[in-house]
């Protein structure tokens, strides 16, 4: 992993630390590193020491091509506490782009596979299914994420519950895949998290 | 502007338009091109033909240095109706990067200076500031959102009216900028359009 900001933002113990100066030479940093400028800092970190497992609710990628796509999700779903799935054919996301756009979440967020998480499968769509704010999202969620391209193909969505999309105004425009995941996480949240819910007697009355 | 889905989602007539093997060479592209992979077709547009001006809703972005940034939030805020306001030091919207992750919404989404919108100025800080889900957002708005690194500086925030965080729940985890302004626009878009406001009775009877 290439980078101070990164090597300090991993929760892990790196297996191998090298500094420009120190342990290697600059020159021999440049040429290790993927990155345009070389960085003074590059951590070696074991794929083994990457959590594994399911969360009560959790981003399951469909293709998801992009590297920088699901990177960006990765740290969603660390900044709202949710797991990550990932099918065949998804980034690599302990890539170089994928990692910085995770900006270390890659070592708080549990990975699993596409089909592993339980609980209710709500599939974002770009139209036409109900609107995110409207959908109840009570127990184990999996929110289901279609590739950039193509979305998400029929056999997938007819395993899903729920379709959602979310509401907008500007016409044939969509949202990318990861602003997606993430309104998605954010509705979430804000629906368990409502004055309502917290206070209670309004819900409880009902 | 590069490549075919970038040209057909383009809302403006190209000045010029370079076909791979009509126009020109495919050799020729390629030496043109900005990408990996040439392009089968190159748009030549003018800035001119840019939209300008305000919107009701705007995303004022302050020394947003990413390209991939600020190509997301243009895409955001042509799905959300929204304008963008950019300070110096934004990173060039009509820049290769940023066009591609705006897939054409520059075309779409009048850009503005970073102090031109009137409209309660609603400052988006990574925590301390008003739960943005307990936020007002009445009338016009301008979410002014800050650098990847840095934040937002003391005198851009005195000069708002509101702070407001996005609550989130993994610790020190914070969302990226492109992601925290895609959420405000989707906050105020369901506020507006929430049922009870929609229905009405029973927020005309408080």
């Amino acid at each position: 992993m290439e980078g101070e900001d990164l090597v300090v933002a991993a929760r892990a113990d790196p297996v191998d630390l090298l500094v420009a100066g120190d342990d290697v030479t600059p020159e021999l940093l440049a040429e290790v590193s993927t990155l345009a400028h070389a960085p003074r800092v590059i951590g070696v970190y074991r794929r083994a020491d990457l959590p594994r497992g399911v969360r009560p609710v959790t981003l399951a990628l469909w293709r998801v091509a992009d590297p920088g796509n699901v990177g960006t999700l990765l740290r969603s779903a660390a900044a709202f506490g949710a797991g990550v799935a990932l099918s065949a054919g998804c980034a690599d996301p302990t890539g170089p782009k994928a990692l910085r756009a995770s900006m270390g979440a890659l070592f708080e967020v549990p990975l699993t596979d596409f089909d592993e998480p339980a609980g209710k499968r709500v599939a974002l769509v770009p139209s036409g299914g109900t609107p995110l704010p409207e959908l109840q999202l009570d127990g184990d969620v999996v929110f289901v994420l279609g590739s950039e391209r193509d979305g998400l193909p029929d056999d997938v969505l007819t395993r899903c519950e729920a379709q959602a999309s979310i509401p907008h105004t500007g016409g044939v425009e969509s949202l990318n895949v990861a602003m997606a995941g993430t309104i998605a996480l954010y509705e979430l949240n804000r629906q368990r998290d409502a004055p309502s819910k917290r206070i209670g007697p309004v819900a409880r009355g009902r």
